[in-house]
């Protein structure tokens, strides 16, 4: 598997990206294709030790910044490693590509250049989150913040074949809609017609969910609009990181809880690794014709060797090619 | 301050309700009216030693339950302890009602026998969420899936009057619009719309807020539509008790995690006390032209007291006449 990787995307960048590759190729064997400032990477590589080989530089003078309007991906940053790896992967230069760069620019750049696949009419972004036993996926987390009955459906399907290949061993995936209570016809236009298309869909729909049940692992991919979506990513992220700094400070209290916080720390660690995102390797861009990764803007070396593995994973397991099988003509949505 | 108390409300009703009621007549002096079967009520108190000092009874014969339909309220449950305590409050026998039973029936009752405010298109479910820094209102937490813009300004003006006169001292609260991110243009339409009305309004907006922050006081007053508030108050409870079940689940480990627990459970405690909404008394349903607080559904005795405490709060601080005043005439809003 060859994945390429946007060298310059994300708040770490090069270093850690290249760092993660470097990790990437070591562990896994998979041929990375960097892209961006060429001799900034080999600078940036000897200065700080890390390992090249395995790897090929495709060559992209700009960068596209979080700052950066996304349709400039088209204009004015055509020339960025964003720009340049979606170009190479459409161009089949390599199998999947990864970038921890503007989520904006990373979808209006897939869809302009890698295309979606045929008959879906919006790619949507789904990242992986932790719940109680083990990671779900939420799909849409903000790519669409409008959307139709017709497209959630897609998104259900799409998840669905993700989360049966990708992360598990084939088998039908628990799907379920976010909605304000778990009766049929909670909610409002929206839910009520995707409802009755996931009912008639032939996946293992298990209903409405409620959000607070949404960490409970109720469903393994979650499906909603991106508005909703979005505020369930960040909103986990925000309770989770609350509760945290208040747990943090009751064990800086006095001497006992600090005796007590040592105590546990081990497993206190452990438990922030399994609510920390970053080790399921970023989220994957949903409905593109080939496999697009989205890695966190903070990703370091770590998170970016795992968004790579994944990246690899996605291509293998040809979830793509399940999607477009799953895509019935009939089922197709004009724009 | 006279509080009308629905007796046949909530999951521990008549028992809990009873007892939370006592508890307010002893420790606030607050005059409480019970509503519901009088002869269950007696002898529930007698059987569990319950005092019914300072409090009166309006015999009702009926309930309407969680399962019932909210409109049967007007019909076949008009006769219930919620309708009769509603149209109680209607008359002026109480200066206040709270209500442990059916969301959706007080919503559908307290419009329709209360009415709303001249001037307000609709009543919002506005219930008090934890904070890092103490609580924040969440308006709407899902009395409104679909709403206008015109709507948000409204729940926006409420919530802020209910905050700064009920919870604060009288000064200006932050305002918030939850949103996909923090800059003017993000969102939809909806968003877009309310956020220039907010931006105009003279309240003391803070802008577009991410969900992230929610929990860490960003805004005192978090607008937003049903629909999303009701996911923002159920994931919260959901990602808080996932969190807290695997800290749990940490100490009970070993004998060392188990001895740490021991060391640091009275601070526990006093996190679960933060976190815990029911000490701050319920939602209040605003909108509606006297005073109705939503207490929830598993409500026991001190969040029944506490509830009974906040309604009379909210009748004493004139917040309804605010908001009347607030409500200019080219500013309200036909159905």
């Amino acid at each position: 598997m060859r994945v390429i990787v946007d060298a310059f995307g994300g708040d770490n960048a090069p270093l850690e990206i290249i760092r993660g590759a470097s990790l990437a190729v070591a562990e896994y064997g998979i041929k990375v294709i960097l892209t961006g400032k060429r001799d900034e990477i080999l600078q940036t590589a000897e200065k700080n030790g890390v390992n090249l080989d395995g790897m090929t530089i495709i060559n992209a003078p700009g960068v596209i910044s979080m700052e950066d309007e996304p349709r400039s991906i088209l204009r004015e940053h055509k020339e960025s490693s964003m720009a340049e790896g979606l170009r190479s992967l459409a161009a089949g230069e390599g199998d999947a590509f990864v970038s921890a760069g503007s989520t904006g620019a990373l979808i209006v750049g897939a869809t302009f250049y890698v295309k979606r696949i045929k008959g879906i009419s919006r790619a949507a972004l789904a990242p992986l989150m932790p719940g109680i036993n083990g990671p779900f996926m939420l799909i849409d987390s903000g790519a669409n913040v409008d959307v139709r009955p017709e497209m959630l459906l897609q998104f259900a399907h799409m998840g669905s074949l993700y989360m049966s290949n990708v992360m598990g061993d084939g088998r039908p995936v628990k799907v379920g809609l976010v909605n304000v209570g778990t009766e049929d016809t909670k909610g409002g236009d929206l839910q009520h017609q995707a409802f009755m298309l996931l009912k008639e869909s032939g996946l293992n729909f298990v209903g409405n969910i409620e959000a607070r049940d949404i960490p409970f692992n109720v469903a393994d991919v979650v499906v909603t609009d991106g508005f909703t979506g979005n505020v369930i990513l960040k909103l986990t992220e925000g309770v989770a990181s609350a509760l945290m700094k208040n747990i943090k400070d009751i064990f800086m209290t006095n001497a006992i809880t600090k005796a007590a916080a040592l105590m546990v720390k081990p497993y206190l660690g452990d438990l922030k690794k399994k609510m920390d995102a970053t080790e399921y390797g970023g989220a994957p861009l949903l409905g593109i014709s080939k496999p697009v990764i989205k890695a966190h803007g903070n990703s370091n070396a770590n998170a970016i060797k795992h968004a790579i593995r994944v990246a690899a994973d996605f291509a293998q397991k040809g979830v793509i090619e399940k999607i477009s099988a799953a895509v019935k003509p009939e089922e197709s949505l004009s724009d």
